[in-house]
């Protein structure tokens, strides 16, 4: 060990203290105040601990996909964070992301930042089990604490359930009862008056 | 799967939101406010995939150790954050996070109860490679934090170095460079006046 490699990973794990400054959309549950992405990062790797057992394909590697959850957001620390109904910033997220993406993993000695960014192009890719089943609880997890706040961060931003479908049935590719779970409350929420058809 | 098994893992799920409310001690690095358990506990999950290699066992489990530290914090739902140097409460900690553990990892199916129980036995018990290592990643990062803001924490409960010293040294057990680093910078702290001797 070096001191040099030692204080490259102290820099990283100090810059990325900054994801704990970046507010999502989503409210907590108990609506005091919006989430960041380092909360909803954590609750990710939680839901994967506990939900693994619904992935679509058996073979996930759950030890994977936690890692995955965890480093997913990094990103926006630079980038800020796209509210998923934003079709405007959707457009330009990719390449704000791939920039951020460069400078913030090669913080770390350079085999360790091929390591972070290889989970992250897997994650934004989607193409393999653990990056689907990563991206149902990306999907999942705002879903419910909208669920849970009667639709507080819907009904601010005028969003409809065509949408949320729209925008979330992709939970089907990596957790189909996850997604049948919660698309059952998506229709209580629209049978309960705080999500509009 | 049975509803009922997803059911108790959404109740578990979104009780644990609550842990976004529990603020600790330790400052941010830009010092605009405290951090809270959940940011600590993402950190140090962090930690543990950049910092594995210091880890005096070279066999230690970093897929266990990063479930650890995800979960060490969750009892503080109830029994709240105590911070290290306050004498007083540490006495009453073991009895409030004791309940709390009871009460919260039996909101899930009693196979994963089990589970997150025994994780979290392991790392209060301090004992296995596992868990001297996710301690020595619990000490180190409100050091460092604190070392960053020249000293916000330690000031504002005027904590002296022997201090820092006496209720952090366990760490060497865990992790003697990550030990070595941060004492060094803890000197530093003293000699450049922001924490006493």
């Amino acid at each position: 060990m070096t001191i040099e490699r030692l204080e490259q990973q102290i820099q990283f794990i100090v810059e990325i203290d900054k994801l704990k400054q970046i507010v999502r959309q989503t409210y907590l549950t108990d609506v005091s105040r919006r989430e960041n992405s380092v909360e909803h990062s954590w609750h990710l790797a939680l839901m994967a601990m506990v939900l693994a057992e619904h992935a679509n394909d058996p073979g996930i590697d759950i030890q994977r996909v936690i890692k995955m959850v965890l480093v997913h957001d990094i990103v926006e620390i630079d980038a800020g964070d796209t509210f998923l109904y934003d079709a405007k910033h959707s457009e330009s997220k990719i390449n704000r992301e791939l920039a951020a993406a460069d400078r913030l993993f090669n913080l770390l000695p350079s085999d360790q930042a091929d390591m972070f960014r290889k989970l992250w192009d897997e994650f934004e890719a989607r193409e393999t089990r653990d990056a689907k089943f990563a991206h149902a609880l990306d999907r999942l997890q705002p879903m419910l604490h909208n669920v849970i706040t009667k639709g507080k961060a819907w009904q601010k931003h005028g969003i409809k359930k065509s949408q949320v479908i729209q925008k979330n049935s992709l939970m089907k590719e990596g957790a189909a009862p996850l997604w049948d779970y919660i698309s059952g409350l998506v229709d209580d929420a629209v049978e309960e008056g705080y999500l509009s058809e």
